[in-house]
């Protein structure tokens, strides 16, 4: 843009910023809460050292930004970890989800154009929960959920590598849990002797669908068997003559994997729920939709918020809460 | 030797030998069931080719072979494997453990002075069981506690990276079940998120014994916890004020991740272990003795047999029943 200022810059109130162990993506917003234009970049917390935090953000959002006046950038996600640009302190729950940005820290920045604020993750403790758990950037999607509804309850569930089940009550997370189920089926997939067995499902075609719904109803029912049922995988590989050969048999193996390790955690996460009660999933589609089938194989219905759109309101509602 | 035949070659009635994925060990036995010598070598299925059997097994015993007769070689263990050797195909349960060489195979040697017998391991399928199954190299120790109880009965367990558990009844193996628990427990501690904070434990010490018995117990008791309870170790680590630093804090967590998953092989192994009955454990010393205080901590006694005197028993069994 040599001539003049852009339509982005010229209507830009705020950036919004889901900021991960991997990547980074900015939207930039209007202040009607209107997305004009999105960035990413594929430097997470694992690859940046914390003074680089600053020049890699001005290299995605640059084109937005005015000559003067000052934007604030709302940040979420491992960003604000101890490793990450500067660390945004866990509030502890129980915690009103629209009080995110109480506890954002603000990071010091050479750009006087840039108002960077920090938001902080939840940690649950052993004395107000049953258990220690922690998550970073999913509590900003939880929020995103009181966008259209301001005292939404209910079980929401985040799909994963380390999938994260929250009970909302009134717009308030009162308790989470983090499961390992998708780090769980990696390693057991591509670095066990299961490597040997376990393919690329396909859940589309009845035989991996029938696997998968089997084994979420096995492992629910009976979660003490679940690390005899690993090895079974691979027996039923070498013995059972039932099974189809080749890619269609690795395939079945695998949809048989994923049910077991997400069964496992149904047994925990759906303990609790009440008759009737659904499940709010947020998530990709695919994913999402793997947990709706095996939410509906027990009897739970389900319904799917879409992650990008959580994240981008609820970095809206702690950016409309920011004493800026 | 240069001067006369040695003592060994000269009382050498046969020669027993384990031959699994890594290694290989091997024992000269006199006709009295007496060692004579051993040997090994760190060669086992997984870096052998069929035809490289025969002159890795001339290396390591060469030395106690006459120079005429025939020497008969037992062996039990991978070699019998489809990528072994030569395979000895299962035997399906229930099987007679001191019936092993019948299903023995005989794969063509070279040389004359050897008569080479590879022994089957078992399988079970769903058809007699309730789950598929398969052992290779167990099934001999197993039979090596007929050589002082020809009516053995009990459940026996040998622990290990993947961990068997048997049911024997008057001599005969009528069901078993495998356990991923040794490689479960690797995967977790050194490729998961789990490998910034889970050490090296020693259960000599309170700390790291108490983590450990208070996983088994909890894990024992309610499963369907156990993928959640996984990322509350990373989580523990990140919050826990109460737990010690450096290197005590990660080894506390390493017993409790140990705890954890010997629990879930306990809480569906031992479902069915009648009041008072104890369990016979197989293996070596260390690890025999973290099943011992697990099985202890649910209330369940428990004797060891060492592994090598297992399968050397077993061996001499399948000698002592191999038609020559």
């Amino acid at each position: 843009m040599s001539a003049g200022v852009s339509e982005v810059t010229s209507k830009l109130a705020w950036i919004a910023v889901d900021w991960g162990s991997s990547n980074l993506r900015a939207w930039a917003m209007d202040d009607q809460g209107k997305v004009l234009a999105s960035a990413s970049s594929q430097r997470g917390m694992l690859s940046l050292a914390p003074a680089e935090y600053e020049a890699e953000l001005q290299q995605v959002i640059d084109d937005w930004l005015p000559s003067t006046g000052q934007i604030p950038v709302l940040i979420c996600g491992m960003a604000g970890a101890r490793q990450g640009w500067q660390e945004a302190a866990y509030l502890t729950t129980p915690t009103r989800l629209d009080q995110l940005s109480r506890g954002a820290v603000l990071p010091p920045v050479s750009d006087a154009r840039l108002k960077v604020y920090l938001l902080p993750g939840l940690s649950q403790t052993s004395s107000t929960a049953t258990h220690f758990d922690v998550m970073r950037g999913e509590e900003t999607q939880l929020a995103g959920l009181l966008a259209d509804a301001p005292g939404f309850s209910g079980l929401v569930c985040l799909p994963g590598t380390h999938a994260k089940w929250a009970r909302l009550t009134d717009g308030t997370v009162t308790e989470f849990s983090t499961y390992l189920t998708g780090e769980l089926y990696q390693l057991l997939a591509q670095q066990s002797v299961l490597k040997h067995s376990v393919g690329q499902d396909d859940l589309q075609h009845d035989a991996c669908r029938q696997a998968f719904t089997d084994a979420v109803t096995t492992t629910y029912q009976a979660p003490e068997h679940f690390s005899q049922r690993l090895f079974g995988v691979r027996a039923q590989d070498l013995l059972d003559n039932t099974l189809p050969s080749g890619s269609a048999r690795s395939a079945v193996l695998a949809a048989h994997l994923s049910g077991m390790t997400i069964g496992l955690e149904l047994a925990d996460a759906c303990r609790d729920l009440s008759r009737g009660e659904a499940v709010t999933l947020i998530g990709n589609e695919l994913l999402s939709a793997r947990y709706a089938l095996a939410l509906h194989t027990l009897g739970i219905d389900s319904h799917r918020v879409d992650g990008d759109t959580a994240v981008l309101a609820g970095l809206t509602l702690a950016y409309q809460h920011t004493t800026l």
